[in-house]
């Protein structure tokens, strides 16, 4: 998956935003290691091998690249959820993508979900309403599957809110284990989990079997 | 519930930790709301109106007391499976009862589950070591339940260790909303998990209808 906003227009801006996106994931290591309150600024230009003053050329503040690290989850993941959308399908094969799609962004940002999960009350003002908007829209995505599903009748007569809360939690809680260096990969999850909720919402007589 | 580690043998005893009850309380609203690690000494004095050394007479030091706020979790959380293993029954009434025990205490301690699952790495040898015990002996519960209904043929042939993970994420994430001012009770919760759950699980031909 290439990084999202990496779009130059300019070989010049090319080298700029690949350097940014190195001092982003650079330091969603430290922040997950550390925390983001307890990481400073000295901290944050050495592991990157900056100074203070090129740190802030390629990230504006610290809370900035707090930002910069939400984004990079949240574009993976709407970017996945758009492309089961594209896909089509029936309500359980979206939510069966939608379910493959979170679990390879977890699985490879293991540091960015951290920070993600754990330091997303750090962000103020204008950027905590941009990442709570742009979460929501991704909850609406998985409630409207769920809508869809029950209006079928592919899926009983469950509550969309609550069940897409307890998807979520199923999916996004995989982030304590599901790393790099886990024998389980991404794909591996997915099936079984899938299995486990479609079932779980079958209309009685219709039910995978 | 009452609080669990509060069975003292004298009248002086019993004022003492209700003192240090209410402290590890209070500071888990501040942990929770402020982050551990940004949460100094001084704000704790004044949150609880002591002086430092009559705070450090009741918790020791604040790693004590970020660990004495897990242990609250914890001791509940366990004592919660005791309940459920005491009173018997099939394997998805077992898991039934622990989603609902498991819930009760997301739903009654939001500040404590909070920093529980924020602030964990923050605890250092002993307290560390004891925490991931404590913690890893749930998890067991809940994948021997997943085993005994899997060789009992009551839930189909899946992978215990990686089913646990399911229901504990499904389970555990609700505590991002689940709060004493939400709507929805632990009680209104856990029947339809129960049954997501359940219905996943069930053998085909044997689900619940």
């Amino acid at each position: 998956m290439p990084p999202v906003d990496a779009k130059p227009k300019t070989r010049r801006n090319a080298n700029w935003e690949a350097r940014r996106e190195a001092i982003v994931d650079t330091s969603a290591r430290l922040f997950a290691a550390n925390g983001y309150h307890a990481t400073g600024i000295v901290e944050l230009c050495e592991a990157n091998n900056l100074g203070k003053g090129a740190l802030y050329h390629y990230i504006g503040s610290k809370e900035a690249l707090l930002a910069a690290i939400h984004d990079r989850v949240m574009d993976e993941v709407l970017q996945g959820a758009d492309r089961v959308a594209e896909a089509g399908g029936t309500p359980s094969e979206q939510l069966t993508g939608l379910g493959g799609e979170l679990l390879e962004v977890i699985h490879h940002y293991p540091d960015h979900v951290w920070v993600f999960l754990h330091e997303y009350p750090a962000l103020t003002g204008e950027r905590a309403s941009q990442f709570r908007e742009r979460r929501r829209q991704y909850e609406r995505r998985v409630e409207e599957v769920l809508r869809a599903g029950v209006e079928t009748g592919e899926f009983r007569d469950v509550d969309p809110w609550l069940t897409a809360r307890a998807w979520l939690g199923m999916h996004n809680y995989t982030y304590l284990w599901l790393k790099p260096d886990h024998t389980l990969t991404a794909r591996d999850v997915a099936q079984p989990f899938a299995d486990l909720f479609m079932r779980g919402l079958a209309t009685p007589g219709q039910g995978a079997e």
